[in-house]
């Protein structure tokens, strides 16, 4: 199944999200060149603003504040990618280059200011303070989360269970204030809020494990970023923690220093994969992305029929099969 | 007058500001290094908070939330300080190694994000959706303001007008934005909002540009940084404006070359400070900082008598009287 399909019945509304995107980020223009704006419009899934759509209509809500409401959550997944793009020194995002790369640390980092701050003014604008501290919140546990990622970098010793909290700041969190928000908005008043933003929550870290994955099994094209750059640029991912962890004395040693080394050199990557295959790492980690996918669905037993319902389940088998 | 003098009313506000502000920082201290709590502990004039605290008083508010929000502008000037370290790659801020020095790009902007986050958490939990859009828009338009000023770097024919604008934005903005939500804080209903919120205007605007004087005329131990380096870095300010504005066409364009070559030689600052003393830039500056100045005594005349309007006319005296 398509992605596009499973977006049906927030299609019409995903539009209109587009478009509001577009309106925040051609104010921009002047200043950076287009760049944010190209960030934007390259696409990327539009899974955040598409997962607070559909929870909204789960709940039945019909009004219009979801479309402002989805543009936020979107612009503020656009700021940490910009900002990302500090942090990784990465030279290209979603195929086109990225803004720290046309236009230097400086612009990159406000650009990305000026978009949290866009963000801001659009949750104040819709005006719900519950709304707001869900934002806030969420923003703040990426930052701890991409902190503790930092912190980690280049440590080949990483547990799995640091491991699960650097993902669940970094991805989760938005993803689960997404679904949340879009719940909020209608506030049933039967407990779907909680239990849309626990599907949130395992939605982003089956994503952000299946992510981890298409680092080493993914074809460059479709991913928009070149094999092992995780590894390379001393990421931890699932698959190689899993594979540390189970790996006889020597093969660790081999692996960790391969890792720290940076995996700079094509030799050490393939060392890498070698032993992540050898190991394992990739069947366990799809098993995991699975387990969370599947609490995703379990998650949704508790939110009344509806075809967003269905949508929401069908993207979280989507969200794991994109390795198959 | 000293400063401390000055904060007279508030002395005791602003020490319950200066542990939130530890308390507020103090959790980033593994993830940085404690870095984030270097720069908030270096000190600085606290006028932001200042301000706040002197409004609300002003204006007969003595409740509690002035000190969470006084805390809250002075974390959006810290997170901003602690960003324009990458932009302008300086090695060291108030004195102690800046974070993006100590810790790299990578942090600092996760840093800064971070302090954000808190920012919004702190105006969230305050909850009164009309000063989060004050501080939400002071925010948006400091960027604003920066970008701007990134966009005139090392032009030597940028405009008075354009520099203003620049200014209005990076200084002025967040420091009228502080005297507006203290006045919010009581909203005494008879436009005193809108009087103290120009009055923070205007001596946003005198505080920057004698900034910019003592740029050329400061004493590096007291102003913490090395004398010219705005000129050095490109960045403009009144002085040099305005002698490029009166100089004959030959001096202009030398002006013009040793700026946009960087200033950064010796002899290159020697001549760009020679040309504006000759065409008397630091006079007219402050001629200019001293009609802010004014007029912030002027919007005073609207605030009942009290104390804290006491200090807020001392402190617009102060702020051009650094120089003296």
């Amino acid at each position: 199944m398509k992605l596009d399909d499973i977006y049906g019945p927030v299609r019409d509304d995903l539009r209109l999200v587009e478009s509001r995107l577009l309106e925040e980020t051609a104010s921009l223009g002047e200043a950076d060149s287009g760049a944010t704006a190209q960030v934007v419009n390259a696409g990327g899934k539009r899974l955040r603003p598409a997962l607070l759509l559909m929870a909204a209509k789960a709940c039945s809500y019909s009004g219009e504040r979801s479309i402002s409401l989805a543009t936020a959550v979107e612009l503020v997944h656009t700021a940490s990618l910009i900002h990302d793009d500090i942090i990784d020194d990465a030279s290209s995002r979603r195929g086109v280059p990225s803004v720290n790369c046309s236009a230097g640390n400086a612009l990159s980092v406000l650009m990305g200011d000026y978009v949290y701050s866009k963000v801001m003014a659009i949750v104040v604008e819709d005006g719900d303070v519950e709304i707001l501290r869900c934002v806030a919140r969420a923003t703040g546990r990426m930052v701890q989360g991409e902190l503790l990622q930092i912190g980690c970098l280049k440590d080949a010793t990483t547990s799995e269970e640091k491991y699960l909290a650097i993902i669940a700041g970094k991805t989760a969190a938005l993803l689960s204030c997404a679904c949340r928000v879009g719940a909020m908005l209608r506030e049933p008043g039967n407990g779907q809020v909680e239990v849309l933003s626990e599907y949130g929550s395992n939605f982003g870290m089956a994503f952000q494990i299946t992510d981890d994955v298409l680092d080493l099994t993914g074809e460059e094209e479709r991913t928009g970023k070149a094999l092992g750059s995780d590894i390379r640029e001393g990421r931890l991912t699932l698959p190689f923690i899993r594979a540390m962890s189970v790996a006889d004395s020597k093969d660790r040693k081999r692996m960790g220093e391969a890792f720290t080394n940076g995996g700079a050199e094509g030799a050490e990557l393939c060392r890498i994969r070698e032993m992540v295959e050898h190991y394992r790492g990739i069947e366990y980690s799809l098993d995991k992305a699975k387990e969370y996918s599947r609490a995703c669905r379990e998650k949704l037993e508790a939110v009344d029929e509806s075809e967003s319902r269905d949508s929401l389940a069908l993207l979280a088998d989507y969200v794991v099969g994109r390795i198959c």
